[in-house]
């Protein structure tokens, strides 16, 4: 992976708590064509806002989606609170979803991971991925702004990333540094870029997160491995197995026609990659005790 | 004005054709809050079709918006049509709109324009003005796709623009000027950014079309003035003052209360700018005969 000059020269002046994924599944009805799972994303956003939001409860969230709701002419009255608050301030996160039921049919269907942009199909399937990722991204964003935190949707191919041969070669962070040290949480998604050789193709969330990780999460030297880490063995090559528990047969993971991103084979490939750089990764479902437990366990190591 | 080094480095395999400034006001009803003018905003992207994509008919159209539709489960089928089809090629331009009713009341009621994110209201209004102004661009990157317009939305904060005291200094085009040369239509906006002086502002897309004039237009050396800039004088200092018609009182331009962008004033400023570059400015009212005729005009001078 070769890394932008612009990137390697900024480091960011706040350090990066953590980076919290949101699995597609987990926001949208993955089954259900371009449906967000509406009761499942507030509860994430609320768990982020108690897990980061300084000083937060429930009563005293500041929204900031002042988008006019859905059947009303007038904008939410919260705006008139904001004059009497003191200055909230939330620990620097940033959060990378997945695409779900967005995205997936068009690009499946077009081939846009495939590359080949002279194909009118694949042009088109280009830009209706984009469409339906990014509006996924814009109600992401809407739901953490509700909960008060300062969340700035930024699309990987507006960033100018791009890759080669479905690999990233360009990612210029420069603006992500810039977002959170100016207190923003930049939220970032799967997306349809261009690629060097093949023209075109399907950056995942997985490898958005392990590019991320490289340039702001620094592991302790020597640390007891994670649990998720004592299941898996990680090569030289970055190849990886299960090794515990102890399996009979060879595992098969299967992936999902519509699903362009590799589904769990590459989620598990891209966490032992990061795991490699000895940072803790979990793995659970959004918006459970099991993900509140996660965010607990990651701040009391943050702050000891 | 700075110019980053990447973008001066680059410059674009094909030559783009002209950028259409969609007004605030023509694509939104703007007294009525993110309201969008659906009727007119249908108009204008036909226009633009019929304008650049070559050998376009209403009949041909592949749409590139493969997004659910309200009250259905199922994606359009259009789809199935296009393995039939020849290669569509379009020409190259670029879409910069502005912000109409949408964004405006979330920047100025926060102040967002003359910066201070440390201050909750205004981060918050930060917030508030992307949600709305994606919102805005997303929805227009839609039209244009159901024309058939390989459309890609494109925020300046994403692209890391940034001003210095609401004066543009860093502005990467390096993926606009690959998003063309890949044949696709950056479509791009007004948007809340960050200020090395003052932390943020609003960055309007007059500033923006102005920027891209720089890189991507190139006026022919001696020609007779166009009409618009017969009509006003433009100083070595960038001022400006209207001299024909001949009039006996100043002009007053008023600005509404909600808009932080600076109005028609603004706009003259701007395309004085750009005029003086010996670039043709042509300001007419969107989805009118008026603007199929500069379009046609620009066409013919195109091909000359």
């Amino acid at each position: 992976m070769e890394h932008n000059k612009t990137s390697a020269a900024i480091s960011p002046t706040k350090r990066v708590r953590c980076i919290v994924k949101l699995g597609g599944a987990a926001i949208t009805c993955k089954i259900k064509l371009e449906t967000i799972d509406e009761e499942n994303l507030k509860e994430v956003s609320s768990q982020l806002r108690q897990a980061f939001v300084l000083d937060s409860t429930s009563a005293n969230v500041l929204g900031m989606d002042w988008s006019k709701r859905p059947g009303q002419s007038e904008v939410p009255s919260i705006i008139n609170d904001f004059s009497d608050q003191p200055v909230a301030d939330s620990e620097s996160f940033i959060v990378v979803h997945g695409a779900g039921s967005f995205g997936h049919f068009q690009s499946s269907k077009s081939g846009v991971h495939k590359g080949g942009l002279s194909r009118p199909l694949v042009k088109a399937g280009f830009v209706a991925t984009r469409i339906s990722v990014t509006s996924l991204n814009l109600e992401i964003v809407r739901a953490l702004a509700r909960e008060g935190i300062p969340s700035i949707g930024m699309s990987p191919f507006s960033c100018g990333w791009s890759t080669r041969q479905r690999n990233m070669t360009e990612a210029d962070i420069s603006m992500v540094i810039k977002a959170i040290d100016t207190g923003f949480v930049p939220v970032m998604h799967g997306d349809a870029v261009l690629d060097a050789l093949q023209e075109c193709t399907i950056l995942s969330g997985d490898v958005i997160i392990r590019h991320l990780v490289h340039f702001f999460l620094r592991g302790p030297p020597v640390e007891p491995a994670a649990v998720l880490i004592r299941e898996i063995a990680v090569r030289e090559d970055g190849s990886w197995s299960v090794v515990k528990p102890k399996l009979e047969d060879t595992i098969e993971f299967t992936v999902a026609a519509h699903d362009t991103t590799g589904g769990m084979v590459t989620k598990i490939t891209e966490a032992a990659m990061i795991a490699k750089l000895v940072i803790d990764v979990y793995i659970t479902k959004a918006g459970t005790d099991h993900s509140v437990k996660a965010l607990s366990w990651n701040l009391e190591r943050w702050h000891t």
